[in-house]
């Protein structure tokens, strides 16, 4: 029998994670918490897969997909798109299933055109600023869907 | 030894939780989920207190409390005041405690007057969107700081 | 038998009506308006009970007490509190009683921010501008209930 | 002697009332509501007239008309135009006679389009939110002025 | 005979003065400020009472206080209710009181949120931007009226 | 031994102070203020020098000319320029000196278009609202510094 | 046997089309396309009737008589009025008749006043920017309803 | 062989002119004015007509109107219309004639919502502040086109 | 000889057409849209080649392509980047083509970030709010172009 | 006896009137319209003297030497500062003379940050629109004043 | 040994230059800029690599490209992504780079919706309005960084 | 023979260049900047004028003397004017001169109100970011003119 299925879908600039200013953002790059976020969902029973791009429509496509195949709820930080993607917005509405915002700081302590969300205007839920932390706080959450 | 000791502020009308349309909101009361923080906080090590007041001045009496006693961290529900309050906004950041700012549901998906969040432009992380549950999710965040 | 219940809450700044400036406001006391209130409430078999406080929270209290005490309406003169009182919105919203918001003056003769009503926003109905009668217009208007 | 004389102008739409969704508006016609304020205005030494036009213009012309001939107060429910019409602002101000703004719902619950008002601006008063009470409300209120 | 009586009011969050980043703030806990402040009344023949509180309508409560007692001018420092009170602007309109307005920083140096004041828009006077030393420099100016 | 000196700065239409309408402004000229302030200057050991143009241009030359003198501070009312002047606010910035802002009356209860000051977004301090004696006051701060 | 019935509404200055500027807007009076629109209503079975006015009121007149007249579509190029009135707005959702509408140009590609659309917001479909063949196409849309 | 022709249009309120407040606005009805400026057009060697309307429509009727006759010029005073009317605008572009724009007062010096003018986004000149005297001004300023 | 060419492109989400609340939106799904307009192109002589992207960047390259097959006009429904793309807006000024803005729905009437259209600035013609039937409606209207 | 004066001011780049594009502008320079505003104040008995400066302090000195010279009123083309200068508007009201804003073409025709007038704001009257002549325009009104 | 890495990223619609309209935007292909960057560049001992993509992801790919080559500067032509990309500004952020803006004309003096940059809010300089020739300009003054 | 005439204008505060914070904008004096282009320009062909005040009438003289000597180019710093002077727009389009825009630091990436350019809004060009090299890069590209 197939475990439920969790999509982390990570958006532009979040593949440099790790690679520049450590002493800031810690030493973790995104494979990093990828696998964390593996191992973490095989203890709560679940299959979690992955997925970065620079492209809108590549996370939406994902989106999409994550509605075919079933996924029980899906994480979704989307970067800089958080603020801008009203495409992002109407396919989070459309795939009807539990979407998690994530954020590794809390938005609304940065520039003023950061506290917009057009993603938090559509998720179900809201989880920022614990670091990378974030994704498995939003990820035990998920589990309890 | 003492526990570490971790402060819960409701806000205004959350001492009204439960007691109106429980199809939509659960029958849940204010003082059963205090119960069960608690309770959770005794699995966690930690030692939790929880307070509620319509007023303003008693959530920032209560934060400058939490920072005299030494608080691990806050869990703040500040209804509707997260959107008016720059008083309680000075006093997330005079305390200099880890504040998680919980909501029950994504203030993003309500009235755009309720996107501006005087508490987010302070607090160190959110957590919204899971019901009643947002609490306890941020309980266990709060642990791991 | 007991009669319907009218809540009669008064908010910041009220409690001088009639100690200034009597040649614009009148001599008229909010003792007097209470007074008379309560007179023409037992002349139309309503309980008439009036509060007055300068605290946001506790007016927000009063309006739970009304609805705990299951009473038929509210007469509600927020005051300045009108304009920026999202506390207060959600309270009527959460009371679910018939809530008459009530002004001696037309708010939107004065200053542009008194134009905006987190008051009206909420509450059922509006009696403005008639000074100290509207509060007995009101009452008249609750009575039809 | 003449009875004193209030004018009961109605805007835009009004007279589609009680023709349309009953079930929402109730079954009362504008001729209804107008043979009804005749009718308390008697009991009250109040002859009552009244009208209704789509034209804002119409409006204007009979506010003047108010003027000319010595109305002791207008009943005002402009519709749409309360919240367009520098026009009728400028009128009600011309004619210096206590104008109530009357409305059948609560204009701050709709459309933030709707929360802007002209006629309230230059009104002496308002009372809004009593469906077609609104209307025997406020002409009690006049009686009184 | 009595002496000319002047209130010092503060608002949220200034009861922490002096406990917290001294190295910023100073060490002058708002006790050392307010002593000085009634050691400078004496020498010019001023009693002041001070007084602080984190909630809104307790600073109203004071200013009607100060009417009623006959003061001769109120210090007003609002701290963040600057810029969210009109209920602290009315009462400051209502007590016909000679009201300066007093900061510690200068709050256009500061987020924009703080460029409203409230109680600016309301007060006789202000002053600004001088540390602890902005009341003295106030009573000073207060001793002249 | 030079003693510290003090720049008073006046901009546009200051010059006509006490020219007209001395029944509101008082008799005061500018010559009048600016001789009382250097001898409470020679009081407390400052050196005043007083300039005054409608020129944006001469107020920006006269801080400069302030900081290669040494001058201990400058108090600047830039008038209308106050609520215009990016190139002020530049130069305040500039000259690394502590600027304290003087008004005469208060220009947050004046048109809204006078709340917004370039000025106080760079100067140290504000004295605002006491009329001619807002400078003295300013001029006794400034000895304190 | 009555054929279904559309409306034509015409709105201020269309009155003057093909009269001025023909090497622009083309040398089609507003009667010739009403002549088009007849013909082409015959070929499809629906009875049009065109109507033009400058007055906003008489625009609403129609759209009642409209509803009382069983139309089956309504095709409305309210010009100017497109950008400013509730009143027609309002009409719009009153009669629950499909309203269709109609521009010459594509107002999104005029001036910023003009991208708003009361109209638009009531109204069940927009064809615009095909000129005179605008009301062809909505005419032929409109067939299919 | 007749004379040049000048349309004089004045809209709503504008027929009160002289008729209240005559010691601020002078005992000048609109009829006066009108025969003035016959008269000062018979000496100027042009034909002057003279409407007034409180419907919009009505006075874009007379724009239609004036182009059709062949009128020199247009002077316009649309009093509210001013601030509101885009298809006031719009006709007056329609119509291609010079239309000077007409005001009693200077509207720069009223409320801020009568600082936007829709019809002077359209026509060639304004002449406002001369009381009844703008309308001889312009005429004046007409025959010189 | 080649028959002339239209591009039908579809934006963000458009691909889950049919797929999910058919009883709002239908049972047709893109694929059936796509046949019926390829078929409805044949009877009108019209090539009709049909795309979609979730990828705004794909949307740009096919506009391009339009212009170098020599299209005959280009259907574009593009969604959410509607509300925007500035880059859209200026591939479509940039190809030079007769671009039909299509829109199941009407976009005026949903959320105010809906009514601003980068796309209505740029193309030629809207056709809105018709269902599916919204791209045969504007197919007609192109074969007329 | 002397004959009563009138200054008239203008403000930046008018200096370059007729010098370049003539075919727009005409070939009149500033010199031109000030000899003819020179000889038609002599016709009406009034000395006339013209000045111009691209500076605002001068125009603001220049307004304060009408004053001191006792001019009968002031025709004044603040050019860009009429956007711009609250300092300009302060002088108009400190001078208290009739000031006359004049301008070539009408700024409400330009784009959108010319429809502000600070000059508009304080000025008794405004002229506009009619090129060179408005100049004329506005002698002969002020010579009624 | 290597020459030091310039990178030049072009956006959307750039790929069209030269193909339309050469009387305005002249006959230069994006093909030729780019050869004659890479021979200016071989002048200036720079390796020269040149990019376009309507597809704001793969810009933002390139972005992370040049900063994992290390090169020494990267010219920026986001085209219409200047003005809503939050994600690019946010690359370029991330890479630490030398990122010079590059534009054909001057934003400035185009729509308002182009006067904002999100570029600008993070790239180090700005080189525009020079046409083809800003590029040039741009590498030449990245060669002295 | 002449060489061409290049004007380097720079406003407010740029003559404090060198003087102050040399850790951050370098040890270059104004005179430094003004003595190497005049070089530089030597080299080109080139006679370089510079000029500097803070006065913003100087600079529209100085812009009006460019025009009158036949300057090939203007290079135009006009420190805080730039945000704020529609004078100096005015001048730029009137004197129709290439005038290329110049910055030290790039205004997008400072405050908010540095983000608007009335300057480039007129100017042909822009060059910014480059510190004390933006004028050098700037007298290059005019070179090329």
């Amino acid at each position: 029998m197939t475990q439920p299925l969790i999509f982390v879908l990570n958006g532009p600039n979040l593949n440099l994670l790790g690679t520049r200013e450590p002493h800031i953002y810690g030493h973790d790059t995104l494979a990093d918490i990828d696998a964390r976020l593996i191992a973490q969902g095989e203890k709560l029973g679940l299959a979690v897969e992955c997925y970065q791009s620079n492209h809108e429509g590549a996370l939406i496509d994902w989106l999409h997909e994550a509605r075919a195949r079933g996924a029980k709820a899906v994480l979704l930080n989307a970067g800089a798109y958080t603020h801008t993607s009203v495409a992002l917005h109407d396919a989070i509405k459309a795939v009807e299933l539990p979407v998690i915002e994530v954020h590794l700081s809390n938005p609304h302590k940065r520039e003023e055109f950061r506290h917009k969300s057009y993603i938090g205007m559509a998720a179900m839920a809201t989880v920022a600023g614990f670091g990378a932390r974030s994704y498995s706080v939003a990820l035990d959450a998920a589990a309890g869907l």
